[in-house]
């Protein structure tokens, strides 16, 4: 039903993706990290190939129009873009794809599916960008249910209104990123939230999973944007008011900021907007020592300053992003305005920067334009390609994910280094060799850093799942232990909720049932994901 | 029990207060300013000539250390600090008087009578600083409980453990703010939050109630200081995770945080801290147009420079502070820091100014103890002081009260006209004469601001309750249907119920319903606030 469509293994659009020679050259620079000769590479499946279940349930007349029941729907609405997702889409396992997919064409489907979901004990799945990495859109829901829909919500795309006064415009949730930026653009205005999943994003999903975005300090969650919000829920619609800011009981928009699809499908929102930025200083600062480079992050964010970016790589993520030695940790420097200079600002974060032997290029750090060269400038480069570069390595068995979380800095250093021993311990106990495990910094605070690792390993076709699974448990375990949040901003899902259970407090978990009983009394929505 | 006694009627503690040569002052400028001759007075009531009625309750063995059912200790906690809680003071009414005043001693106390209360069906209030203005104290619980019990919490007084590193301190929730700076100052950090009712709040109320603080952008509320907190409620103790930053599911915080209670005691809290500030630039700017002001602030919220004060006074409210000459506009704008100098970010903040015609004296801004002088100090002193004005004027059937909202700024005119009109009117049409309404910004964000309304009225004895009701439904009526908030930083209480249940989306009341059944079962807690 879309233009263009997406992939059913991998990342974007179908004709996306590195080219050949891209694709070689990323091969190459692995299997040379790993010692290797070179890979073993299996084939992608085909849609055509793919035998799947029939659907155990059909629409309703009334919802005919909007709902297919065709295999390409169902297989690229089974799972988001996660690594064990990826290894069971190459193993053809679609044992949970939707017996329905719905598109939504306006708020009235979403009302017309949840009410009859309701009565027809059917689980709905709300699928924005389908860009979770967390098994936050896979219908598997248990027996419980007659059957599964998944709600697809890309058609609610609109910009609805712009205030450009007060710098809001109020959207519909299926808008995705791309989308959502070009028709902002007309107005002089920008939401400057850049997840990695940019290409694919939906505004709605993005406030479901507490986005992580551009901004490394102050505004780092898609949360302190969101003016307003309009949900669908199966015991009706529920909308805030739009205001500034409020004191009036518990906020009603931070309820289902993170609720992921649990309590309702978001349909709108009005979100804060930024000015263009016009005003730039960016750099990369190079520390000898990675705790001077953590010292340098923790000093820049208790400074009051607010940089844009104060992203801190470890030596071996400077490594994998082209963007170092290997020797020295990378503090990634920005300040960016609409409205004025930002050379005192970057003047006095050098400073501190330099208090702590930090090294820099200074005319660098003058240019304008810096943002876009040196260190930085790779940085951004291989940020946006990143999610091309895993498709790539999924099919010769390298087994290469993230894992992210916060942590307050008085235990940072013990925590860093327990989480990292921990991951290194289950890749070399489940592979048989020695991985790689680094360590970059997202996004910083005050009071503690959202660190952000990266773990490579050689993987076997065959054994992929069961050694992913080993290690993320152990990961997992170590990021619990060790006093840190199972997701800085990839959400819960399925994936994370044995350890979101450790996390949250017990009678906090009752409370959302609590919630939940009064929104959706049947339980249909997205079920096993946060409530329960 | 305590060891300096609380007013039964006024401000702070007995012996505090003005001098009855700043009384004579207070109440001449007033007299002066409705064109009277001077004022009828009516003397305060006395503890000892105060009957009360029998307690229906007696606390069980257990708890009778820490329980009283003394009058003065009733007396001190059946009323907040509102207008129509002193006048109902000054006519010795005090039929909702708790029935039992327990002090709690530690959390062990908390978490016993909760327990207790739940079985004997006491409804359980709650009591901080006691100086909530929206009837957030006051044990008006209905007919549905076997009595009411005022649960004072100032006994737990503590700050348990300081984290320089990540800049953050354990503390109970009933410690009061100038006993938490001064222990925090031993430390070198500040929580720098100051509610005009600093002398009196307490940390757990502030949370519970989303308490407006020092920094007029970027961290308005308390809410954003809030690490973790750590609650008792009558299911069990909830405590979240110190964290920086999450992105798990939506936050626990969140739902405590504007609980005034509802769900449960906050018995303590993780907060975020600064450095003490060193650098500070402060000065007053006015503008010949009210509009022009309030473009000015727009401006300085929407740039980033994210100043500490950018306070706009109307003409009127101007003149009540002593920092203009009724015809102009004021906006205090300061910038402050404890890590570099500020001289950039005032002049750009000046030069928005001066672009909309603001005047301001160029000497002052630059000098660092700018914040002490000229209209800025004047500002300091009036709003330390202001709370024990209106005690004065009270007795002389003054009716002085403000309310304050928040409302993005596309629609801020409209709005303020509107409500400042209706506000005008209710004075006129229920006292016969013109009364005196001004308008100041507390807060100001990006999207929006929050004005902060000043009425003031020649009443009469005898009728002051009913006058002042009519006066504050009209103006609340105006607030919600303007689109504003029916509170930006002084809560919900009992007094705005009524428009709260407007403003708040009908389902997540329910939602709050859903939650409150769980942690709350038997509904003792704070009933009639938030909940319901």
């Amino acid at each position: 039903m879309a233009a263009r469509r997406v992939k059913l293994c991998g990342w974007g659009y179908e004709g996306d993706g590195l080219t050949p020679d891209e694709e070689k050259l990323v091969l190459g620079r692995y299997a040379e990290r790993f010692g290797l000769d070179g890979f073993e590479r299996i084939a992608q499946p085909q849609v055509e190939a793919i035998e799947l279940h029939k659907s155990r349930i059909e629409p309703p007349q009334k919802l005919a129009s909007i709902c297919t029941t065709e295999t390409y729907d169902r297989l690229v609405h089974t799972y988001g873009k996660s690594f064990p997702d990826y290894v069971r889409i190459y193993d053809s396992d679609f044992t949970n794809a939707p017996d329905i997919v719905a598109y939504a064409r306006s708020e009235t489907d979403v009302v017309d599916v949840l009410e009859w979901a309701t009565g027809a004990n059917v689980a709905v799945i709300p699928f924005g960008g389908g860009s979770s990495v967390v098994g936050g859109v896979e219908p598997a829901v248990g027996g419980g249910y007659a059957g599964t829909l998944s709600l697809d919500l890309t058609g609610l795309d609109q910009i609805v209104e712009v205030d450009k006064t007060s710098r809001a415009a109020r959207m519909q949730g299926g808008i995705r990123c791309p989308a959502l930026e070009a028709g902002l653009k007309s107005h002089g205005l920008t939401m400057r939230h850049f997840p990695q999943s940019f290409d694919m994003a939906t505004l709605g999903g993005m406030i479901a999973t507490r986005s992580g975005g551009h901004f490394a300090t102050l505004y780092t969650h898609i949360d302190d944007f969101v003016e307003s919000t309009r949900t669908v829920t199966p015991a009706g619609i529920m909308e805030s008011r739009r205001l500034p800011g409020s004191g009036a009981g518990p906020s009603p928009d931070r309820m289902m900021i993170g609720a992921e699809g649990a309590l309702g499908v978001i349909t709108e929102a009005w979100v804060r907007l930024q000015d263009r930025p016009t005003f730039r200083a960016s750099t990369a600062v190079a520390f000898a020592s990675f705790e001077n480079g953590v010292e340098a992050v923790r000093q820049l964010t208790q400074s009051g300053l607010h940089p844009a970016n104060v992203r801190l790589l470890d030596p071996g993520e400077a490594v994998l992003n082209g963007a170092g030695d290997g020797n020295d940790t990378i503090v990634v420097l920005a300040f960016e305005s609409a409205d004025h200079p930002v050379d005192a600002w970057m003047e006095r974060g050098l400073q501190i920067c330099r208090e702590l032997g930090g090294k820099f290029d200074a005319d660098a750090a003058k240019n304008p334009e810096g943002h876009t060269e040196g260190a930085a400038g790779a940085w951004r480069n291989a940020f946006i390609k990143m999610p091309h570069f895993r498709d790539a390595l999924i099919s010769v068995a390298v087994i290469s994910d993230t894992f992210e979380t916060a942590v307050t800095w008085d235990r940072f250093h013990h925590f860093h280094d327990n989480v990292k021993a921990a991951t290194e311990k289950a890749i070399e106990e489940v592979t048989g060799q020695k991985g790689v495990v680094t360590c970059r910094f997202t996004h910083a605070y005050p009071d503690g850093a959202a660190p952000y690792f990266t773990f490579q390993a050689v993987g076997r076709h065959g054994a992929l799942l069961d050694q992913w699974n080993f290690i993320k448990q152990k990961a997992s375990d170590a990021v619990i232990d060790y006093g840190g949040t199972i997701t800085h901003h990839h959400a819960v899902g399925r994936d994370h909720m044995p350890w979101y259970r450790r996390q949250r407090p017990q009678l906090f978990g009752a409370a959302l049932e609590g919630a939940k009983e009064k929104l959706d009394p049947a339980g249909i929505m997205n079920p096993g994901v946060i409530v329960g």
